[in-house]
């Protein structure tokens, strides 16, 4: 298959995926005077849904970003890329699950569970094009490696906070924000990864 | 990233959004001699529905127009735009809760609260992405001004609508309305606007 | 705006709205003994979803065909453009209402409206492409003519449709098949339309 | 029509659909305490959600490999496309059915019709556009034939499943999973129908 439909079907999914996310927002069915209480009870579904929009944007952007030294496909890479929409796709469920049980260890534990999948299919994608010489030609390997990092450290991130949610949920939530922002605010340690060239 | 695929992945979010907000309207279940007064009753659903549509078909064609201008994009215009699709995102929700609760100043509020933060996250993409370098060459300072002024313009229609929900949130509607009335009915300002030479 | 956008933008909602049909069918929850009869009774259900599903599909084919011949695109036929899509989105309401309501006139009569709708806009928007000279250079007059009397002769078998709901619900769904059954299953008429020269 | 108008419809189909199987998996509403068993109780419902994930990703594949070899459309083949897309948008129902009911035997031959439809349609297409002379020139018959033989084979793992769901619908699930199973596991039989030359 060709890279820019791999890429085209890719893209329709995450836009789904983000936007669906609002559905499980559901309007509360009150009296009029008790709709703010109501409303301000919503807090943890908005909380849950700004921070897997985040997410899912970074995955987004990321996807992105791997496809870009992405030459070709085989049927298994193929496959792999549809495993990382599998777990995307699941990504509204916890979400959902979160924000009716904010401060629920399981649901803490799900969410973390289900970035993981995420962030492992990707490396496996990754590594399995790198290893099966699908990549642009002449891919620096220290680069290569120091991709299959970054996809592999936000794990360590969501496996903290799992952990965190024996003690307290706050802090789980904490780690798990980490994440997108470490991504999205420009720091060192982005600049070193890209600063490697990507060609030997 | 590459323009294209942001504005693909940007359209695909608004066209997932404007399909969904049906979805908020559901079919009453009565007995078949109440179903007329039911669907009746349902009267400001579909002009909640019918607003959103409206305010978000425009969102979607000035997206485009100020994408128009912009030549590429770094990290952070990446995220800001990220922002916008998050705010337009979120419009379902203050859109189901106005057609349930027609007559609460809360909805009101809501409602024109995210509708502000789209004009906002759309002005600081515009806004940062002048200030950046990363416009089409020569874009004409002055012209770049007026969108800015163009983008904050509805803010102030949203905030009279908000504050007239105190009196009576009828005014407010005709504020709401008379926002994507503005844009699609040709007018002198419009005009003036467009009339500005793009490039320098 | 770029005619090509505008056809993905199209697309998208077309798709959308053609995939949320299934949504309206729920699953029943009853005794694991009463599924089969549960499932009969939601014959309505998938009947209303079929005949939605293929109306939307004709509807595509019609939009995708329509804009062959449009050139280029204005501020007011972007708008008219979206007034299509609206009346598009509102499709997933009326069938499920016709799913919930089989006997009913009401919703008889409600989805021919609906169905109305999207065939006027559509002819308002060609009729005003053709007016202001945004189609392909030369077009027959001829054909445009002939085409807007495609795009109405549906609306025929619309009213008649809710007409004989007074009478019998039933006719009515007969005549609700016939509009896609003419533009599936070749026939004179068509091919005498599409006979005529396309330019002059 | 224009064949990459076609794929970019179909392929927008086949995300939402493999998007939407999510929503079918709805949050239990119980006590903080009970929450772990109430997931628990989910597995089916996250079963029929990967089994069909899974299945809608071997159709998007497929359809993507036949119209590789599709070069142009008619009036019917575009409507016997219309026909894939309606069987594939339905798969969410008997999904759902599937995972609150996974013992019945009712919703087991439920989802095997649905699949089985898939195939029939897609079988149809190809058929068609084979017989019509829609299709890249000189393409082998022997390769056609074998296409044909492929698109029909899954059929016989459906109807087995079905019969199965008399004895035990375990059996049947296992027969459903051999089919993705078959065509993502590299494999003697797939190997030598592409080792056939495509080309006369």
């Amino acid at each position: 298959m060709n890279k820019s439909r791999l890429e085209a079907f890719s893209d329709g999914v995450f836009a789904i995926v983000i936007t669906l996310l609002v559905l499980e927002i559901k309007v509360p069915h009150v009296k009029l005077e008790e709709l703010s209480f109501a409303l301000i009870a919503l807090t943890p579904k908005f909380f849950s849904f700004a921070l897997s929009f985040i997410i899912i944007g970074l995955y987004w952007i990321s996807h992105h970003n791997m496809l870009h030294f992405v030459a070709k496909t085989d049927r298994i890479s193929l496959w792999l890329n549809i495993l990382i929409l599998f777990t995307v796709c699941i990504i509204p469920f916890p979400t959902a699950l979160l924000g009716d049980y904010p401060s629920s260890q399981i649901a803490v534990v799900f969410y973390g569970l289900t970035l993981t999948t995420v962030n492992l299919s990707g490396t496996l994608f990754w590594y399995y094009s790198y290893k099966n010489n699908l990549m642009v030609k002449n891919l620096n390997p220290v680069f290569a490696r120091k991709i299959v990092i970054l996809h592999l450290s936000p794990i360590l991130f969501y496996v903290v906070a799992m952990f965190c949610s024996l003690i307290s949920v706050k802090v789980s939530y904490v780690f798990y924000i980490l994440v997108p922002l470490f991504f999205i605010i420009p720091n060192v340690l982005l600049k070193r990864i890209f600063a490697q060239p990507y060609l030997e």
